[in-house]
């Protein structure tokens, strides 16, 4: 079968290698043509490049499948321009990270034309040439069933992870790794919250992980502190010294917290035991934040997740603000004077 | 009525103040002779002071009313060293910021003597000589009694307030600023809560005088941020310039969130508007801590008074290290470089 | 001056009767005879009223001023209906709960017709007849200018509250109970954000209440609970019978606590000292919700106003899926059983 | 090696029959002949029982080992009964889920009598007979050393995970599935912070699941709800009917959020895709609440573990009180009713 891709970045050009190596063939647009130049290069026969709109339309077949893997900002207007040049029962797919809103008007636009639409949200990150990407897609069942081939090359396949006990036979698509989750727009959604769990428990190790490394408190008290923070009443209970780096590795086997972000977590301790190149500030893109403002609208509690959220804008300082206030408010009802900074 | 004062501190101090102004004597300790002298300067023969405990307990009539008002680090050794001058029928009351915990313990070792012990949870903080102390007591019931003649003096009094609808008749202890809470301990219980709830009080005020703050975000927005920073969807709707000060202020009258910590807050931001003589280090004391303690061993959700508890400790920089965790993470499964710091 | 008022419900018709108790006039809309009937034997010469908006807009003086008190849903379509009978230099202010999304869409599609447009944040509830309601103005600053003798009968004035140290002089407008916040939207923005503080304020007593409330869990332990869940280690910490409804009204006078909020709930604990009267279904209004959306698109962090509003989702039950979720999760790595209900 | 166990519940049992299986052999006390017997017959020569402590301490051979595996309120009684049968140079291990304080103390007290303790967390749950369970250790580094070839029979091994990148030669103790984690008190230290994080993400996942499940609201909405009750503003975005089972079963290969907690979520949802067998009572043990009492101690922010926690204790009804006074508040200041039940 054949792909056509707009964006050979890194993720676009890996699902590229993805299905070249499983015998599909890719068309690849980019502005530049040492990139074109590149891929050639290295895919051969299996693929095709143009720098061009109007070039790459021509080199796909019909009905044409062109994934955009851009940058969110970006993916709204490429797609209208290759739309104009594409026919009825050609499918655009979004691959990228656009808000699931987006997906719901673009497919509403694009249904008059004939040309159908999918939204795809691809997990798997540097990691997914190798292991496999994680297929969330929203759109119309007959285009999604069409295109399975192509999911299979991308997907990681069953044998990523053992069965879930109970399921047997034919592995469904999901045991695959690509699922088809509803009409336009369902795929991005459910991305978006894979996103917002991944900010939930990826706090929950990271507070843990604070807990351990701050265990050893009870032998640094020091005088200056207990003035105006309270004194810790049982020192003896906080005399570790804990290897955090060793636990984390420790907990990847037979623990209940085993994960992948877990085993991501111990190979950066073990390369930078004290994480010494990390500074703390700590970004957040457009999923976590549209998680929440899903929860919300549904009426659904999701305080882990908005907590996860939180923690990140602090980390950048978001609250200096509102810590001035409530310093402020100590000082006018209680005299309490700020400590000086560390 | 007579009451002991050992620590002349602020609270100490303006408690005095208030007894004698209202006709009650009182003696003091202090360990600073020049202290004694000012005080017996200022209130004439409604005051004696000692600077060792032997003459204090002397001073004192019996039943002996014996009142400690000194940083909670200290205060059990003082009760110890004051307890062995003491007979039975006589009162010890601590008056400072005791876990209550300590109550239980001290009322119980001092029992066997026939010595009383009344715990009394006081605030009011700088502003009390003027506005009154709010008096939350725990111990027996006789005692309370016994003392309710000082506790009048020290309370607000029932017109600090408007009377509760339906609260007719002689004002009951409550309105007028004092209460017995229960046995040993309720007093810095119900106190120890009181803080918990201030520190969640102040946290939804700094919370959204933040959002208020930000409020012109949409004008700021360069693209730098946007690059690792989800940009913003809707700037036009973040263009306010909003003057935090009189926000203040104007919801001082006729608003729901109308309250004491607001007054202050008003004041403090007429003064200084910027905020600028503040860091945004905020301190937290024993209270707020042990109030999520006792929350946990109740079972009792508090998850608005933790996380008012935990926006202090990330204030101070203790959420540091779980921040580069993440960022190690994102650095793992994304290939995510943190941006650099403001 | 006049008034003309667009929605005789509990607030519009408090807001005519305050300016009418000044000296002003009104002219009211009600679809129904009776409610204009009521209101002329109420109040006289001083008001006008009509049931239909042609009839309504021609007892207006120029330039008309319009004043919308309806539930938010319904008032774009009613704002579109009398716009369309003004005439430029005419003003239309909505006094409901609109998102500030909708003025700055509503100001700009009036601006072209001439039509002055004012979003006033109305704080004060059923006490603002008696209290005077609190004023969060966007728009024109000339047309808040023009409309101020309005909003200084309207609002609660400088006598409501103690002036803040330090403001002298003549009182400023924020010191009156109204204040002009910015262009349009601005001063629903600020009402919302007031609403978002309304919620964390109250979820700070809630939980500290529950606190006092379950204080005596010592005494209560059964032993069908200690198998699944958590044994109370300190029981004999737990053993008091705090009376809630003396605390909230000890904590008015004199404490750090006091607020509106508070003489509420102990208003509330007086009469109903159980609270049998409430289920605990905890409805929540759009400006809890619009809060925190304004809080993530700013990047500011608000966990205490966030799960403010999450608390009161799951008192609704919208936390059931979830909760099944971590059933099963826990049956699944430890096979433990949930325990029976209540 | 020889290791003595009491306590042959599931766990104990389990471990037991691991050590075996790799040419260990194992002594167990039981108070009921039948599961003495059942073990013989199951193990045959390499298990002896005893029903009472001489009989059981008789048949260990110095040092002797004993671990005992027993619930954590009767851990301590069974430990002192057994001590004062042993010798000088003897290992008491704790197995279970004691409070690490305890440790400490039990570690000191026995010290002067030359017995040796460990505490060892011991995750796994019901699948740790073939997983292997994962060992955190507290207590002297001598003794640990001399028990690691038990150690290495109880522990998954390095094969149950893929090695992380940068870990090379002979695999590390951690790596095998067992790490020394300090002194005592170490062991159940760390083995606490493990289930705070694992509350953590147990509550990510669920709080997204439920997201996921109510991605449909759009065409629930009924108008009785939106009297009180926010409106959805945009239900056009709520029209998804996800699969919830089907998603978490794609998550398990490829994403960024598979882990062995979502596996097992996979799996209870395979088997029961509506969760019928669950009420939604969530029950918490020891370790998440002591979780948090830790972090409070340090002054470490921990805001995601706390509420993980506190939404199992809502889940339990525990939040009903603070939800009245909620809606007491809200009769109070706006003279709004509580929407009836459900």
């Amino acid at each position: 079968m054949q792909l056509g891709m707009i964006g050979l970045g890194r993720m676009g050009a890996n699902i590229v290698r993805r299905i070249v190596k499983d015998g599909h063939t890719a068309v690849g647009y980019s502005r530049h043509e040492d990139q074109i130049k590149e891929f050639t290069d290295e895919l051969g026969d299996s693929f095709q490049g143009a720098t061009d709109y109007p070039a790459f339309v021509a080199l796909l077949e019909k009905p044409r499948v062109v994934w955009v893997m851009i940058p969110a900002g970006a993916t709204g207007a490429v797609i209208d321009q290759v739309a104009d040049l594409l026919e009825p029962g050609d499918i655009i797919i979004d691959g990228g990270n656009s808000r699931y809103h987006e997906d719901i008007k673009r497919a509403a636009a694009l249904a008059p034309k004939g040309i159908h639409y999918l939204d795809i949200g691809t997990s798997g990150g540097v990691w997914g040439l190798d292991r496999g990407y994680c297929l969330m897609i929203g759109g119309e069942a007959e285009q999604v069933a069409h295109l399975e081939p192509l999911f299979q090359s991308i997907a990681p396949g069953v044998d990523a992870a053992e069965r879930t006990p109970g399921r047997t036979g034919e592995p469904s698509p999901a045991e695959q790794g690509y699922l088809h989750c509803g009409p336009a727009g369902a795929g991005h959604f459910v991305k978006m919250v894979h996103n917002g769990i991944e900010y939930g428990a990826m706090a929950a190790y990271a507070e843990g992980l604070n807990i351990l490394h701050k265990a050893n408190i009870g032998k640094e008290l020091d005088d200056a502190h207990s003035a105006e923070v309270s004194p810790l009443e049982n020192p003896e209970y906080y005399q570790f010294d804990i290897n955090v780096p060793e636990v984390t590795e420790v907990w990847r086997r037979g623990s209940v917290v085993a994960s992948w972000l877990l085993d991501l977590t111990a190979a950066a301790l073990h390369a930078d035991p004290d994480l010494t190149s990390f500074g703390g500030r700590v970004s957040d893109s457009g999923e976590g934040r549209w998680t929440i403002h899903a929860a919300i609208d549904e009426g659904v509690p999701a305080p882990v997740l908005s907590t996860a959220l939180y923690e990140r804008f602090s980390s950048r300082g978001e609250a200096l603000y509102a810590d001035k206030v409530l310093s402020a408010m100590r000082k006018a009802f209680g005299g309490h004077n700020e400590l000086p900074g560390k």
